[in-house]
């Protein structure tokens, strides 16, 4: 039987939506307050989910401990607590919650336990995105 | 990259589950208190879902700024405060949460800066109805 | 040793703020939105806390079965998909959640098993009121 | 119209992840934590989703009385205040929540009034699992 | 200035409510389904609450990372995926979350860097219990 | 009847925890995480309780449009989207919730219509800091 695992994970981290493209002016257009020049900052809430089928042995999808792992290394480790406009991913990109949406689903398409099937990234209680992992378009 | 934007609108007000097709008897078998006869309220909340590319210049699917204007427009502006049963829309319709999140889908889908996927609202924490916008069935 | 208990109970109304000792305009001045003339309404919780002596011999403050029992009959049954301003309470008496707060308080210090400390109303996420029952000016 | 109905039941109950086909130090090594020998336990959160035609009549995708007595006799009067180790489900099989989620998928697949699209299993604020009902593989 | 400190922990455990004093009959009028045989279980959310002076040198009321590292040793890791009723503590207690919240007060007195004000413990959403530490009839 | 209102506002800022009068390795020891070098953020929470009588005539401790004013004021085009670290405030003072508390505090002690009893922060679902105006201590 197949199903779905849904994993949530938190980390507070600071931004400010910017591209050197546009002048002060459009920049201040575009981004609105989100583009205050020193930044502000979000209590991020990642959920990711995988599917697999249920090991008729352990009943479960995968181990959570290896998951819980995973996202320790190469999620929380990386992002909890930075500015994330002062990481190498984010130099020449909007640190746009859609685009730290799409480095999490490169992030976890890595882990080898189970299909990653879908991640959700909350940036505030009425503000989120998803990835669709097969969806490619 | 196609990513999905979902974001969430809060409104109170007030229904009556009634119909003039059937009698007093019917109506309070079928929509039991729902139907009491003077109404009953909710903290309304409406998530929005919405897909798109990712812009490679802004980093967003759509600028939340217009998408909280045609909100507060054509969304907060009609239901916020208001008795549902004496909208235009409800005088011949019963104003369940079915229904209004049918008419929340209609006003969603004119939404012209993305591609509306689903409406979900909610009527309790217990309680809520989803719409996809190419089901059509 | 004294030990407070919290319980919180829910239940859906309607009401429309407005007094028959203001005009229209001032009503509207005063009530804003919550005046609008048919009403609106709110998913309300109340929770109730009481203190007394853990019973040594059951490690209870009370019978959460007897308040659950005693909150379906006085607050439950008279309150729940209810329109506010068409109670007796509510003839006179502007039907605020400070008011209704007022009577959730008096319905429950007559519960006879502990000591009523507060009554706390939740109107929405980002509103509510208290009532410290040894607060009496 | 085609509408989705969600629907939240919550109750109380123990585990202890363990198979008889593992030594003890394996059942450690797998489950961790969750092999401790006493069990412990989640307020778990079922939510289902139906799917139906809105019926012109009565706005309704079915009748939630009707769902919350299914709920109640064949989900709840079953699995609330129990040890799932100690039904006879679980007998040979290992009491994860994965597991729960498809036995409570087998349940409500059994409800007459609407399609059964999805069940979503939480077993704590982190941690929650989903099957999809057509999703069969 | 004196502030005041309130964090957060979490822990999965069961727990039966039955007492030897007393005949099946009796632990099962008193307790009803609490008393179900094999136990049940909850998420438990405990909330200390400790107050003390802002250091002008940190803006802290006490560190945190101490207060974590205590919460670690003497809650979490005795209490986390656990049977309460075989802990010693509830050898003779009945395993109720008042006599859990009274013997949480116990541990988190003795925390030397702030005062606490108060234990809170979440059974449910709507079931919790506090002990003010400065209350001692 | 005094009656006590608790009104919650949100905003996002970033913040980093560091003093100057620390050298980087004691900074980095009492501060840890929250002294990486270019701050991180959070989803703030505050919460304001005032009290007052009940007016007979309007139901109301206070006029919520009037608080909502006053907040967006002083509250929030204040800290809203920004870097604490560089407000005037902050300047020599560590932006740490505590001392964030304290400034809201002194705050809404100008509100003009009630007397204010609690501020309330959070900087996290699992952490949160507390003042009572009537403790000066």
């Amino acid at each position: 039987m197949k199903a779905y695992l849904n994993r949530r994970y938190h980390f507070s981290a600071s931004h400010r939506l910017h591209t050197d493209a546009y002048d002060d002016a459009r920049n201040q257009a575009v981004f609105g307050k989100c583009n205050n020049p020193h930044g502000h900052g979000h209590n991020y809430t990642v959920q990711v989910t995988f599917s697999g089928q249920v090991d008729p042995m352990t009943g479960m999808v995968c181990n959570l401990a290896d998951l819980d792992s995973f996202a320790r290394q190469y999620l929380l480790d990386r992002f909890d607590h930075t500015n994330l406009n002062t990481l190498d991913l984010f130099r020449k990109l909007v640190p746009s919650t859609e685009n730290l949406t799409i480095e999490v689903d490169r992030i976890f398409r890595a882990f080898p336990h189970a299909h990653l099937e879908r991640v959700h990234v909350e940036e505030t209680d009425n503000n989120s995105f998803d990835l669709y992992s097969d969806v490619t378009t």
